[in-house]
């Protein structure tokens, strides 16, 4: 990818709009069935007319073989490398599940555990306890445990026996040893710093272990706690710095507004449907220079296995579609984070399609926004660090280069 | 290509089986009768149906024109930075000719040479003496050199004035400078070593190359050795480290073979035609993961000049294919290590065509397995670098990266 310094001397910040529509797990595989991908068995004429008048291509996640989850995917997209800044499995959980995390807070997962009365650990899952029984116990362990040495504890169950912690107050650092032993028969770890930075921070997460084990006492199973995974934000560059863009971001789930306040944006309340999307990018339309919309439900299906319904989604995004072509965007670039066949049930590294629709976008070969139609377009296969560098471009964002 | 560590730490092994097929010097060039290449004009029709339901692309052994040996084609391919991990030209010969070169050992090309009374080399090859002489004075440096402090020198003839010394033995050290002095009218240069470590092996070669000396007065042109590219084997990581694949290869020739142990594969014994080695592939299925399979003669045919024996070649190849896929591994991809296009009488630097066979395969517009119909599959033209993180990816072998 082009050097981080280098492009940043080039930017020219301009009052032209550019629009990146994310469809979540985009790329498919053919099914069985007729051989044809999701892509390729969904209605689209809209998404069909625009490629086949854009500069298409096929965007390479992370890296060849590398499946990416939705941080480093999303990184990528946004022009961070994925390797570079990575995010922490505390922060990602806790952006997961809606709970905020502040600059300066530590995040970090947690399980419900049973531990027998000599502190060893029995079921570091307790049992697996019910999604229900959880959000009570996190609720209670949210009410009983009092703030540890001015440090608040914000706690919200995620599904079964786990859950996050969000520490907030001065002074934490998040390089702390993980508690949960990896095993039962063994003792929990008390919490240690991996620097002397992180000595107060150790301190807050035993006070919270020990008042935890208290409130949890006689709750059956799920008596103790086992945190792992301790993080904290990463400090990345703001689209301001970096882009010079003034950046929103318009997506219904917690995990990618989150993502998206990693890199700067303003994060635009919102409705769940593609028409409430499309209709918050319309009255904002003027503040922004940059607009990252995501759609989550392609991603979803996807991992459901549901080829029929990812296609579904396909049809509906489509038909939504006019509404935002109506704001006549400069740049417009559709595509997705990362693949999720339904074949696959999941994440995979195989390359999404890319349209980009500008003045200057060059046509090639694509007469449709499927997988292989868009390996005949002008953009080539590329990796996804270099879609920012290119809608820059195409909005006339990047001065010339040398003389 | 992506870090290393960041690819080993994603490593997850299971029993999938991958089968990596290299007809070696694959890729062609049109010839001037009909415009066709090796591939489009030999009848394939196994080879072209697989890779019509295949991901198939380009793979550009070692970098933008460059032509690489057989060396930095196959580790590249292997998933190893050819530049970053050199193989000295004296273990590559000494593989070559089937000398077997083990951890600690040095390895030496070597020339006869004729020298005057005075010392000075007069005809740096001996008049070119024919192979068979030089296989006679070989065997009689063998039997005539007696072991020098404890180390032993293993003498084998190559072709004409060109042999190889092994030497095998405790505390050896590679780094020695050339004996060759590169030009006649001038003396051969005394073994020295190029740090202080080697000094015991430089003592070691030039008791060698004394006693050879003596053996050898009286042997007419041929009485005296050169000595040029000290080396030992390259410390590469083995596939089970990089890879957590238990591998094999099914090789005929002694380079591949050696190419093969230098990354920890298990090298079974096979006979020499295509139907023996996929007997081989059969019988050892069950007891690894991994196959290298070699395929020789299509390189010789092209090093040959003879395009209608390397049609020849790739014809008795697709005829012989349906043993190996009867198999029906996981992951099967089929390319070359780099091209020997009949028309250039030698390897090149064009990318070969390459086909990946599996479940998780996204085929694309390729008809069939030509270097032109290859370009246009989902892979794209990719570095060989890339192959070994793919076919791992498709073995369900990768964990994703971040969440």
């Amino acid at each position: 990818m082009i050097d981080e310094s280098i492009l940043r001397s080039l930017v020219m910040p301009n009052d032209r709009k550019i629009v990146l529509l994310v469809a979540d797990g985009l790329g498919g595989l053919p099914r069985d069935l007729d051989g044809r991908t999701e892509l390729e068995a969904a209605a689209k004429p809209t998404l069909d007319k625009l490629a086949a008048h854009s500069a298409c291509g096929l965007s390479v996640p992370a890296g060849p073989g590398i499946t990416p989850g939705s941080g480093p995917a999303h990184l990528a997209l946004f022009g961070y490398d994925p390797f570079r800044y990575q995010i922490g499995r505390g922060v990602m959980e806790a952006l997961g599940i809606g709970l905020e995390v502040g600059t300066h807070d530590v995040a970090v997962r947690a399980n419900f555990a049973t531990m027998d009365r000599d502190g060893v650990v029995t079921d570091r899952r307790a049992g697996r306890i019910t999604t229900e029984r959880c959000a009570g116990l996190c609720a209670k362990l949210q009410r009983e445990v009092p703030p540890l040495d001015g440090v608040e504890a914000f706690v919200m169950h995620a599904s079964e026996h786990r859950f996050v912690v969000v520490f907030r107050g001065p002074g934490l650092d998040e390089h702390l040893a993980d508690t949960d032993p990896q095993r039962d028969g063994a003792r929990a770890v008390d919490p240690q710093p991996l620097f002397e930075e992180a000595e107060r921070t150790a301190a807050v997460v035993r006070s919270f272990v020990a008042k935890a084990n208290r409130v949890l006492a006689g709750e059956g199973p799920a008596n103790t706690v086992l945190l792992r995974g301790f993080s904290a934000l990463p400090h990345l560059p703001t689209f301001k710095d970096r882009y010079g863009l003034k950046a929103a971001a318009i997506a219904a789930y917690p995990m990618y507004r989150g993502l998206a306040q990693c890199v700067g944006m303003a994060v635009l309340p919102t409705g769940p449907s593609l028409e409430e999307q499309f209709e918050t990018l319309r009255q904002h339309y003027k503040d922004f220079d940059f607009f990252y919309v995501h759609v989550k439900k392609t991603d979803t299906r996807g991992e459901d296995g549901n080829f029929n319904a990812k296609v579904q989604v396909i049809n509906e995004l489509d038909a939504a579609l006019p509404a935002l072509l109506k704001l006549e965007p400069d740049v417009l670039a559709v595509t997705g984070d990362h693949s999720t066949p339904a074949l696959m049930k999941g994440h995979s590294w195989h390359p999404n399609p890319f349209l980009l629709h500008a003045r200057t976008a060059q046509p090639g070969w694509t007469e449709e926004f499927t997988e292989r139609s868009c390996a005949l377009g002008t953009l080539g296969r590329f990796p996804a660090t270099d879609a920012m560098p290119l809608l820059l471009a195409h909005a006339g964002k990047l001065a010339k280069f040398g003389a």
